[in-house]
């Protein structure tokens, strides 16, 4: 007898067949008593055909309009929803994010919510509805529609859940839980039961691409117990919460291997010391909207600095054309960019009271003459940069090391 | 310098291309310095593909969240036409239903249009913006979102031009005005420059499928000037006017020639002539749904009467089933069904003054040899029940006889 909010994405969604199969699952879990809110996506493929259709409009189409088009992605389904649920005999009424009204601010394409008011679906759930809301978008105090971006769904519904203090959000995808590691890469990476919004969000950030990040954030945030599941199938899934008692953690040193592809090095190379010169290299980057990942910063024997840091692959040539124009002000010896290289690392609340987790992952790594070209370390996970031919043993060898095979 | 409020059917948006067509278009007019309103339909097609989509989720959509998903289809092109306005140079701004404001009532499916707010589009256009607004919907007082059933863009973009007071609205489609007859059927049927409501009135109720009637009678009963043009080519339509001085209408005598492939005869015959027995026959016709159209009643000399209407083709099964019931309770002698039949009028404000409209009708089929089965008349048209197979003969020789050709 709990209140859920249920969040099914694109490909649940994908077909009206699919739709059909979500309206039965809801269905099994209204007959257990749950009363429910269900928060939907667009039809696969749906946002980007309207995305396609405004390109030919305009070649960087208007953001507020982009707005307006692409929200009827998610108006279609929750409306096709609840005629299904009707049919099956189940009270239903669809909402879309300017009915509810999720309140955001005007920043189109990518808006912020502000304030959800739950009034209409509270008197909705009193009386045994499924209430069924379009995610990804919402309205800005004008009246404006607005979206989430990309993925914003899983937002809209760990928001909703924490607006109606829901018992449970569940997140429902094409994979059955938070694995071990990529499957695709450990044949006998492990679905985990239950993993905290920290380690949750190292594994999202680097790479395990199961919800996006800015759910989580909202999740640990708010204390929303967040469940990714499968809609394709039955299981458990995984839990995401925060690590109350510490106890859940004690097994398991290591919860999962997380990995990156997308990496690429940048060095600047005998850059004269002086005070405030990591900035002076750094803050052009940033400046330019490139994230930098992992830093280090080396004082060679002359005196002169090293600094090496990794972006995106996308954005190397960028990053390496404004490096360039620094190390000139600077008198820097040279600029040097890789973008062969990867990110691997290891993820785990446990490691935080455990000494011998960053060794154990080195010499795993040399027992297989993989050099680590750069280290960062945090509470919850150490990372190496690798040359990127040696991830999938990387991975496998590290998986093995921490146990995670069973 | 004036306010124009401009409807654009499916058909005018249906490609991506066309809705570029439509921006052409619109930049010409405010070139010519005027202020515009445009209201668009939904891509032609894409409102049956959602109606499609519901009825695989539900025998018969609930009606709430039939109007959520198919005001998706205004919505989208709504949205394309701003992003091609910009990508022209011209500010634009969409509005959906809901966000105009156009209240309705709460009948989804097919509202009533109560009240309409112009603050918004006011300011905007103050500012030079075009505004484009989502046709064929609104919203109801407690936010949901309604429709105004088919062909209700028509409605919309007359109704925000009576709101505006907007000088004239000009339903663009896909022919180039209102013909004196369907040129299918008469080569040399001509386009009329201007109609008055009344005269439009019949001749779309009478099958000449132009415009929405709902529409007209709202443009009638707000006085707004309406105009209905092609998309397609260039060309002034027909502006379709109050009768203000009768000045126009001296020269024509007869505006058009109308008809109606549709129609079912029905007769019970023999009926004990008794006060009320008319109702009594058509009472449960109309309880039933049934649009009853000419009537005729005849009193025989045996004091037993012999009534006749009739109705659309589709319900004449259904109307004969109840008329056989009615027959039996009244003691009747027979019930006949024909549905062979079609109407053909003479439509004009130019007969109200003019007696011999009739007769010169009447004398033009009798010279072809068509019998007459029924005749009903109006103070502007003159219409008549033939048997099919004389429809295409009485309409060519009625547009001859009375100066149509020309």
């Amino acid at each position: 007898m709990s209140l859920i909010v249920q969040k099914f994405g694109g490909t649940s969604v994908g077909t009206t067949e699919r739709i059909k199969a979500v309206a039965d699952k809801i269905i099994g879990f209204r007959q257990q008593g749950h009363s429910l809110v269900i928060v939907l996506s667009a039809m696969s493929g749906e946002t980007n055909r309207l995305i396609g259709l405004a390109k030919e409009m305009q070649i960087e189409p208007d953001a507020r309009e982009l707005d307006v088009l692409v929200s009827t992605g998610e108006q279609v389904t929750i409306a096709l929803l609840c005629m299904a649920l009707k049919a099956r005999g189940q009270e239903a009424r669809s909402y879309t994010g300017a009915q509810v009204r999720i309140l955001t601010d005007n920043a189109y394409t990518k808006a912020r919510i502000q304030e959800i008011d739950v009034e209409r679906m509270r008197a909705d759930l009193d009386q045994g509805m499924v209430v069924v809301v379009a995610g990804f978008q919402g309205v800005d105090e004008d009246g404006n529609i607005t979206t989430l971006g990309r993925g914003g769904s899983d937002t809209t519904g760990v928001a909703l859940a924490a607006a109606l203090k829901a018992d449970e959000c569940q997140i429902y995808t094409d994979v059955d839980g938070v694995y071990t590691t990529d499957p695709r890469v450990v044949e006998r990476a492990k679905r985990l039961d239950r993993i905290t919004f920290e380690e949750m969000l190292e594994m999202a950030s680097l790479g395990s691409k199961v919800l996006q990040i800015r759910s989580v954030e909202f999740a640990g945030k708010y204390n929303v117990p967040l469940r990714v599941l499968s809609s394709f199938s039955d299981g458990p899934g995984t839990l995401i919460t925060l690590d109350e008692d510490n106890s859940n953690m004690e097994q398991a040193l290591v919860s999962g291997i997380a990995f990156n592809r997308d990496e690429a090095k940048l060095s600047i190379r005998g850059v004269p010391d002086q005070p405030g010169v990591a900035s002076r290299i750094l803050s052009p980057i940033g400046e330019a909207n490139i994230e930098v990942d992992v830093i280090v910063q080396n004082v060679a024997a002359d005196n002169t600095n090293d600094i090496t840091f990794t972006v995106n692959r996308a954005e190397m040539s960028k990053a390496k054309a404004i490096l360039q124009a620094v190390a000139e002000e600077l008198g820097a010896r040279e600029v040097v960019a890789d973008n062969t290289v990867v990110k691997v690392s290891v993820v785990g609340m446990g490691m935080r009271s455990h000494a011998g987790v960053a060794s154990k992952m080195f010499k795993a790594l040399a027992s297989e003459n993989i050099n680590i070209e750069m280290i960062t370390t945090s509470e919850i996970k150490i990372s190496v940069i690798i040359n990127e031919k040696y991830l999938e043993l990387a991975v496998r060898s590290l998986h093995a090391a921490f146990g995670l095979d069973k």
